[in-house]
């Protein structure tokens, strides 16, 4: 509760990490037993008589009560590749008979429902080194080739197969996983492939230890260390979002919003002044703050328990928000300081099951870039556009595309229905003037408050959600908090939980498996490699390393007297260096380098305070463009 | 051990934190007896022969063995204000009749063992409701007016009374601490308490409540919230040792060390490229580290444990060095890349007991400014020379002057003779080419290798010792840390552990009464506050503050219609900010601002362009001025 959620189903990062629902053998066991007791019914009452099917591209197609079948009508329209199909948007099985006039859709692989039908499930579990066992499919009766050959001819199958650790048993539990993927055919196995072998390439944890960003160790199982050049990365990232959020205070007394100039601090646009401020908290509390914020009933069992003094129990801290409760409750709040917007990038801590955990996915130990916002009723739809606004600019700086979802009250949910009404109303209204793409998500949001996740989409068209905007009506309640309004009465903030990278460890892994290890500049913790050719060049190497150095950038020097040019240039490439300077007696004298990109690209010979001003734009300015 | 010592006994930065050894009384009773024995010897055994006595003024006085006295003598010789004496460098009562010629010294108040002959205690104590208790001193026979009227009159006393609350009872034990400090006069008792006045005023709890920087909460004792203001002050510190240590890298092939231009984004003089990388590390590990690192053995107690899956305990971490030996274990290590310099601002946790817990100068979590040095035997020397460099260059920033000391081996230690001649020699010439005062510190020294400590003066002349540089022979042994030096051999590479601010919790109280609340502007959270005049002013009052933030400076506008300009003036003065920009009409006309600083003084009516970058000028260079 109250937080961005690490939903396992969401850790598509991982190319390992792929989910199969332990149900299908169970759901086809139901399945085939339903339709054993169908057949058994008395057929369809009126046999031969003349009906109408009408297709989805709007074809009608004549055929016989209680003889004409979805599959037949596939056949006869040309329809390829049905599986399933829609009888007035009830799901019907291609070979069960038509029963009057209707609506009939056919569902293909392209479908979920189609998707769904093709449950590949093992005949048998392996218990022990089992590298060769055999995984077969079985499909429902409907779908053998006994009925068409329209269906697809194979069902390729991809598996992969894992020991099974069950909680509190760290020790092998002799069991197996065994995880497999089925395609309709060979065209869509091969482009599956294709994108796993992207994915294996792009795996975070590879590039974390070709790149040494960060390691693991048993010591602290879910607690990453970040070596020098990950917590480059991490530190860029954090800064990035503190200067955004922190650098220029948003005016509140000016409306409306003013577009201010770019400052010399703050290189991202200034569209949006969010104006947070940032405040640092304890990580361990009392047993006595978890109980008056809900957690220790609802959330106990994933958090990490100290015992202290005189037998107080203390716990490592989930998540921020309560803290932040306790900050607004100091002293007596004023409508004049409302909105108050906390932002804090303390370690959090939550107690996952080590078979849970994976890479920088799913991790013990986190921060997030998380924020809370104390506002009134009023100012809750604003609110909610600037951080939609915050979202955004964030999002294309890593060119990541997004779409908004709004999840509404849940069944059971806390609150009165006017109150869910309104805030709905208000994220609605948000969204709207927003302006982007964006989906309703009935039913999904937070028994404390509704909310609103975003979507990314990364550059091998994975889907991941990171940030979160949630409204909370309970907090507010039961720390009391309160504020003095205009009138002289006291009245009760709204309070806003968001984040937008989530996680910090999360957010690196989708980033390096992105951008597959090729950071831009800006993020880069190799930036430029300077490559000496002949002796005489080697000192004005070293000069040109320092310039770059002073002016802050991750600079190295390949002195290796025993490589040859290209090797070193192949080397440095290899290492994912944005840009390399090859330096000889002509650039000596000329006070220039010669440039050349990660990619290959030659730049050319530049005058090295060009190249100084081009490269501190790119970094500045958080491009991802190579070219300059 | 291993780390930046928190003792209490340093803790003087709190007024009511006086320290007086629990053992005085008992001390007092082995004096007497010990005089009692004395005075039934027989006594000296030739009586009346003429002695020469010699003054450490260079001046003689004539006596007679087992007759003279050094009270004696301070009489003869019109010396006042003696308390004790060293008889050719041996402590000697002043009733004590000499016995030879000798070499005498007169031990006043001034002195360090003059100060510890007057021996408060109390006479009784008294459990409980105290407030009206009576403490009596009892001097030493010697010393009583029964001798000579060179001895002060009186000695005037101070006291504090608090609970004593006892371990694992953190109810009242019933039982009262009292702490109390004697003088020799009037005078000193008068200078004396302007000084705790002057202290009481800059408490820093007090300057942190006044000006909401931070508060302290049951539900984490000892743990620190800092509200948006102390946030920023402990983010500009980090930032600016951060920036220090990290912006500009040491180029460790150019040799002799270069003095380079500051750069834009370093602002801090460059005399100094200490060349460190941040890294960033778990809070929890498992005992099978801290069995390693001998943490477990002799630190265990004050560390905060967990238990994990499998009832494996973790601990949080009280120090970053066994992480940082994990690190470096990584992989095999060349001679090439060392030193190998990392810093690391994680919060690190100790369970401090209750009752010593006060304010920020004692607190059970914490961040340092931490830092570990590897490097081989040969750069030492230089290491520990650019480590006492930033020292400098950090307190100077601050304005403290500071002087260190060399605490070499103590008995028992670890490692061979050699190796600590070696490295006390090398840290004795390290200190001799940084060329600041030092004095030796013998025998004080860790066990795991010698050390110096670096004591700063604050503005009313308190002592604190905060950075430390310790050499460590102990964890490269425990770890097996090896590298491969240029030989192709496998070495064993020198640990320096070393930290500057210390913890950063402790230096925001010394600096908060070192300033007495008055931040510099570059540490200040509350930097400028405009104040419009008349109605018209206000837009134009609202366009300087969004300039002073877009320039992110910490700048408030006072809308109050109800308060007059002085009154506005005087509350802005209170609240410590560093400018007050009065605007009116005049300067709404021109594009100025009518500058006063927060002492009262006028600056005249500016242009706020020029202002701007004056101001920006005054903090980017940390400049502790208040005119420009």
């Amino acid at each position: 509760m109250y937080s961005v959620p690490l939903d396992p189903d969401l850790c598509l990062s991982s190319p390992l990490q792929l989910q199969v629902s332990p149900a299908l053998s169970e759901r086809l066991r139901v399945f085939e037993s339903l339709r054993k007791k169908r057949s058994n019914e008395k057929t369809v009452e009126v046999t031969g008589r003349p009906l109408s099917v009408r297709l989805a591209d709007g074809r009608t197609v004549e055929g016989k009560a209680g003889i004409t079948t979805p599959l037949l009508v596939a056949q006869s329209a040309r329809v390829k590749g049905a599986l399933l199909s829609k009888v007035n948007g009830e799901l019907w099985e291609l070979g069960r008979p038509l029963e009057a006039d209707c609506e009939l859709q056919l569902l293909g692989f392209d479908t979920l429902e189609g998707k769904q039908v093709i449950t590949p499930f093992p005949e048998s579990w392996v218990p022990k080194n089992c590298l060769r066992c055999i995984v077969y499919f079985l499909c429902p009766s409907s779908l053998q080739p006994l009925h068409s050959s329209s269906f697809p001819p194979c069902f390729p199958l991809h598996m992969q197969v894992s020991p099974v650790t069950l909680a509190n048993h760290p020790q092998s539990s002799g069991v197996m996983r065994l995880l497999a993927v089925a395609f309709p055919g060979e065209k869509d196995k091969d482009e599956w492939e294709r994108e796993q072998e992207e994915a294996r390439k792009r795996d975070h944890r590879r590039i974390g230890k070709d790149q040494e960003l960060f390691f693991f160790n048993d010591v602290s199982p879910g607690s990453c260390f970040f070596l020098p050049k990950g917590a480059h990365i991490y530190n860029t990232l954090t800064d990035f979002i503190k200067f955004s959020l922190i650098a220029v205070l948003r005016l509140t007394f000016l409306r409306p919003r003013p577009a201010l100039n770019v400052t010399r601090r703050l290189t991202t646009p200034s569209s949006f002044l969010p104006g947070f401020t940032e405040v640092v908290t304890p990580t361990l509390y009392s047993t006595a703050l978890w109980e008056r914020s809900g957690h220790w009933e609802h959330y106990s069992e994933n958090m990490f328990t100290v015992t202290g003094e005189g037998s107080q129990t203390y716990a490592l801290k989930p998540m921020n928000c309560p803290a932040h409760c306790l900050m607004f409750e100091q002293r007596v709040r004023s409508w004049r300081e409302l909105p108050l917007r906390w932002a804090d990038f303390g370690a959090l801590h939550r107690n996952e099951l080590s078979g849970a955990l994976g890479g920088l996915t799913r991790v013990r130990r986190f921060c997030q870039d998380d924020a809370h916002i104390f506002c009134t009723p009023e100012q809750l739809e604003e609110e909610i556009v600037a951080c939609l606004d915050f979202v955004k600019t964030v999002y294309q700086v890593f060119g990541f595309s997004f779409h908004c979802l709004l999840s509404t009250r849940p069944t059971p949910c806390l609150g009165e229905p006017e109150l869910w009404d309104t805030a709905e109303q208000q994220l609605e209204r948000s969204l709207q003037q927003f302006g982007e793409h964006w989906e309703l998500n009935p039913g999904d949001g937070a028994f404390y408050g509704p909310k609103i996740d975003i979507q990314i989409k990364d550059a091998i068209g994975r889907q991941h959600q990171c940030a979160t905007i949630q409204l909370d009506f309970q907090l507010p309640i039961r720390f009391n908090l309160q504020y003095v309004g205009p009138d002289g009465q006291i009245h009760k903030p709204v309070m806003i939980h968001r984040a937008v990278l989530g996680s910090l460890e999360r957010m690196i892994a989708i980033l390096a498996e992105n951008f597959g290890g090729k950071w831009p500049l800006w993020l880069s913790p190799a930036q430029v490699m300077v490559i000496p050719v002949g002796g005489d060049s080697e000192s004005y190497a070293k000069q040109v390393v320092q310039q770059l150095r002073e002016a802050a950038f991750m600079a190295d020097l390949n002195e290796d007297q025993s490589a040859t040019l290209n090797k070193k240039i192949r080397s440095a490439q290899l290492a994912q260096y944005n840009y390399i300077f090859v330096v000889g007696e002509k650039e000596c004298e000329s006070g220039t380098v010669s440039v050349r990109s990660r990619r290959g690209k030659q730049l050319g010979r530049r005058p090295i305070e060009e190249v100084l001003s081009s490269l501190t734009q790119l970094r500045d300015t958080r491009s991802n463009q190579d070219d300059f």
